[in-house]
C-alpha cells in the first residue's frame, strides 16, 4: 500500500485538488474561515485566520480525503475496509454510511469499547483482531485480499491527500492566501494536501508533538523512519511514520517543522475552550500552541492561518 | 430600574445600534456567520445561517450589551455593580476587567461555588447575600445607592438591548437579510435588540422553554407578568418576567412566540455536538430545536438564521 511511485505523486497537484473540490462538494461542509485580529488572540500578528474544520462531517478533516477516494474509485460490492480506531476510521464509516456501501473497520484488542461502539453506530462492521494496531492492519490487508473491498489508508493514498488539499483551496477561495499556514502533522496527509495546494506561495509550518515526531525524525534521518509514539495527541497524530506522499511533498513545499510538548498542547487546548469556546481535540490545538508558546514567530505584519483540524474527543476533559 | 418611558424606548433604534457597532468594535469579536445548505442539517429549507455567537468574548452575546452600556455612560470610580450569576454577570466582569474598572457581583446563597470562583477569577468582587436571587438583587441596589456605581441589568436597559442589536446588524452586513431569524428568549434583551434592528423586514421568531415562558405569558396576559422558572435552560433563560423594553419592541416587531420542551432543547443540544461539534449551552439550542422538532416550519425556499447565543456550561454533559 505504500508502494508510492512518481506516477502516484504526479496525482497530487492543484488540478487534482480542484477536481476533488467539485467531486466532494455535496458530501462535505464548507467550514467557516474566521478572521480575527491578532491582538484579540494575544498575538503580535496582523490577523489570525481560524479554519474551523473541527465542524466538518465526521468531526475532522478526514472526511474530505475519504469521500474523495470513495467518489474517485469504483467502490466494489464488498465495500471499503480500513484499520483505524481514530478519525480516519470514523470518516470512512461516515462516508460509507452516506454512500450506502458496506464498511469494515479493523481494530486491535487494545482499542477502547467506546470507539468500537461509535463505529458500529455509524453502521460499520467492527472486527477486533490482534493485540495491537500492526496486527489489526495485517488482518485488514488479509480481508481486503479475500473480498476485494476498497482499501482505505488514513493518510498515504493520493486521493486521500488530494481530498485534504481541498481545505487549502477553500481557504484561498474565501480569503486569498495568508502569509503562513500552520498545520498539525501525524501521518502527514493534511499537511501534504495543503502544501500541495499552496505550492510554496506562502509559508507552511508543520507542527508535531514531541512525542510523535514523524516528519521531524524523517528530516533528521533523510528518509521516513519509525518513531515511538505517545502523549496527549497520540490518538490523532500517532502515526508511526510519515507517509511517503507527505514525505515527498514536504521536501518541496514545507518550510519549517516544529515540535510541541504535551504540556504546550494541553495548555492551548484548554485556552481555546476557556477563552474562545472552541471545543477541540489536542491535535487541533498545535497551531495555536505554536503561536502562543512562541515556537513559531511570524512577523507582526503577517496574516497567519491556523487549521483547527478536529474535535473527536471527550469534552469532559475541558475545564472552565 | 424598570421605569421605562417613551424616551427610553426611543433610544432603541437602528441608528443607536449602528453607533453601538462602532463603539464596541474593538471590544467584541465579529463572530462567524456560517451558511449551510438546509439539507445538510436535515431541514427542508434553502439555507440555514448559523451565527456562531457562542464564540463571543465572555462566552455569550451578553458582552455586546455590557460593553455598550459601559462605553456609552461614564463609569464612576466605584465601577459597576450587577446581581447575576449567569451570562450577564460573566459579561460584566469580563468587560470591567478589560476596561480596568471595579466590578461587584451580587449572588444569592444558592449560587454554586463554581460560578463564584469564575467571577472572582475575572477580577470581580463577589458578594454573597440573601437566600435567593431577589434578595441578592435588593442587596445590589442598596450597594449601588451607597457607592454610586453604575448599575447593570441583564437585559432591561436600553444600552444593553442596543448592544445586543449589533448582532442583527452584523448578520445583515455579512449576508443581507434572511427570510427569518430564530432567537432564544429569557428576559428578551437579545430578541429585542435583533428585532429592533430588523424592524419587521423579515420574520423574527421568539423561542422560549415551556418552563420559562416570559414572553408567551406576557402575550397571554396582555402585559409582562411573573412566571415560574425551571428546566434545563433556566440558567440562561430563567428571567422571571419579560423586560419592559423587550415587551414594547416585541409588540411591534416579533411575529411568532414558540415554546419548546426541556426534552426538545436537550435533544437539539446533544445533536449539535454529536453531528456538528458545536459545544453550546441549552439556551443556544432552542433555534435548531424549533426547526428539528417542526415547531417552526419555514417555507422550503427560505433562508433561516439561527442565533447560537452562548456556551457557558459544563461540557461534560455532552455525549458522543
Amino acid at each position: 500500500m505504500n508502494d508510492i511511485t512518481d506516477d502516484t505523486l504526479a496525482m497530487v497537484d492543484r488540478a487534482a485538488i480542484e477536481s476533488a473540490g467539485h467531486r466532494i462538494a455535496a458530501d462535505i461542509r464548507r467550514t467557516p474561515l474566521w478572521r480575527v485580529p491578532g491582538w484579540q488572540l494575544g498575538l503580535d500578528v496582523a490577523e489570525v485566520w481560524l479554519k474551523l474544520e473541527q465542524l466538518q462531517v465526521s468531526g475532522s478533516f478526514k472526511a474530505r480525503g475519504m469521500f474523495n477516494r470513495m467518489r474517485s474509485l469504483a467502490v466494489p460490492a464488498a465495500g471499503v475496509v480500513i484499520a483505524s480506531g481514530g478519525n480516519a476510521g470514523i470518516a470512512v464509516a461516515t462516508a460509507a454510511q452516506a454512500m450506502g456501501v458496506p464498511c469494515e473497520v479493523f481494530l486491535p484488542e487494545v482499542s477502547p469499547p467506546a470507539k468500537r461502539a461509535k463505529l458500529a453506530a455509524l453502521g460499520a462492521r467492527v472486527t477486533v483482531e490482534g493485540a495491537l494496531y500492526p496486527q489489526a492492519l495485517e488482518a485488514s490487508l488479509r480481508r481486503q485480499a479475500q473480498t476485494g473491498a476498497l482499501l482505505m489508508h488514513a493518510y498515504d493514498q493520493p486521493e486521500v491527500v488530494v481530498g485534504a488539499g481541498t481545505l487549502g483551496l477553500e481557504i484561498e477561495q474565501d480569503a486569498g492566501l495568508p502569509d503562513r499556514v500552520l498545520v498539525s502533522v501525524g501521518g502527514g496527509g493534511l499537511v501534504a494536501g495543503v502544501a500541495a495546494w499552496i505550492e510554496s506561495r506562502c509559508h507552511v509550518d508543520a507542527l508535531e508533538p514531541v512525542n510523535a515526531p514523524t516528519l521531524h525524525a524523517a528530516r533528521a534521518a533523510g528518509q521516513p523512519v519509525d518513531v515511538a509514539v505517545s502523549g496527549v495527541a497520540a490518538d490523532s497524530l500517532g502515526a508511526r511514520r510519515i507517509g511517503h506522499i507527505a514525505w515527498a511533498v514536504s521536501q518541496r513545499h514545507i518550510a519549517g517543522v516544529h515540535l510541541l510538548s504535551d504540556e504546550a498542547i494541553s495548555r492551548a487546548q484548554q485556552r481555546m475552550w476557556a477563552q474562545w469556546r472552541l471545543a477541540v481535540e489536542p491535535a487541533a490545538a498545535l497551531p495555536l500552541a505554536a503561536l502562543w508558546e512562541g515556537v513559531v514567530k511570524p512577523a507582526p505584519s503577517e496574516k497567519v492561518c491556523v487549521i483547527v483540524c478536529g474535535a473527536n474527543f471527550d469534552p469532559s476533559t475541558l475545564k472552565g
